[in-house]
């Protein structure tokens, strides 16, 4: 495997974008070094085959789509209210909408998964570990509301992503005076996560 | 065009499965008559091109994943509490997994209207007019909640179907004892509706 480390993030960037351009299946090497404005067989010196490459392209959408630690910093500084869990919520909106290219990415990603069981592992691997440091966080953090608070936070945002990222249209206007994302997610906060954490949701029953 | 109903519908339906399994890239006319077992060239007799094979398999799938009159029929006679909109929940992702390559299909779609101006007005049409006769439905039937209540549960379901059907991996156990989907899609509605309709959610600020 070739080891320049410029030239293989180049490669991986522009994986990136013939994902989020072309579909999965337009994902070939040749694809990639076309992209990537290098001769036509460099990417097979540094990817062992597609499953390899899709694993890269991953590893660097998380380093992509991460959040500012300056940023997480500032907003650590707050009191741990359901206002705090919004700002979150407009940070982690800000960065997909902020790299589209990269979130659609891993929209393809996700089908090319239901066809893969490699990626499927991998992927699978990657995006529980992201769910449960969530969950960790929001406990931690002393955030309003508990694990299951964060799960269905993180399914409404998730769908959000995907209706706005795809279908901006569907949402738009259709609560009206709520801009979208961000009047949206405010209401998805308002609606899921209790209004601090002394009271449980008064709308969730007790576990069994 | 030819006119043979029948042909056409098979051939809709070798398209959906063709979306599903290929992507959106692997569409061809050619590949919907070899996935048909038609001749070669059958399909450029019923569909104006591409566009047209797009809007035709959107309008195939919402027949093939719409409601069984005689189940919601049922469901209507039930009191209008939050157990029926669980209940509604249950049979919409039944329905969606029940057709996995269907709901595929559909993701497929979304992902190819970034890219197609033509699919991603008409999809977003449909898919608009779905969630704005879900809420029409939700507030004729007095089901507890309002608009702010259906659009929340909306992209919950949806979160929870793209995760579901992509990475089954990321939700199963995450929350220890909950299901997957049914249990969730329990939590998701006891955490978005409020318990009747009497009562307003409350967590929901007064809108402006």
């Amino acid at each position: 495997m070739a080891g320049n480390p410029e030239r293989r993030a180049a490669l991986v960037d522009a994986g990136i974008d013939v994902l989020a351009r072309e579909g999965a299946r337009g994902l070939t090497f040749r694809a990639v070094d076309t992209a990537a404005g290098v001769p036509t067989g460099t990417a097979s010196n540094y990817f062992t085959g597609r499953d390899d490459l899709l694993r890269q392209i991953d590893a660097r959408l998380h380093v992509r789509l991460a959040p500012d630690p300056a940023v997480l910093g500032d907003l650590m500084k707050r009191p741990r209210d359901r206002a705090l869990v919004t700002a979150f919520m407009h940070d982690l909106l800000a960065r997909a909408t902020g790299d589209r290219t990269g979130y659609l990415a891993l929209l393809e990603m996700r089908l090319e998964a239901t066809r893969r069981p490699e990626l499927r592992a991998s992927f699978t691997t990657s995006v529980r570990g992201d769910l449960e440091d969530g969950m960790e966080f929001h406990r931690e953090a002393g955030l309003p509301g508990g694990d299951e608070t964060v799960v269905v936070l993180y399914l409404a945002v998730l769908g959000l992503l995907l209706e706005h990222l795809t279908l901006p249209g569907v949402l738009d206007g259709v609560l009206p005076g709520v801009g979208v994302p961000e009047g949206l997610v405010e209401r998805i906060v308002a609606t899921v996560v209790p209004e601090n954490s002394d009271t449980p949701p008064a709308q969730t029953p007790a576990g069994p």
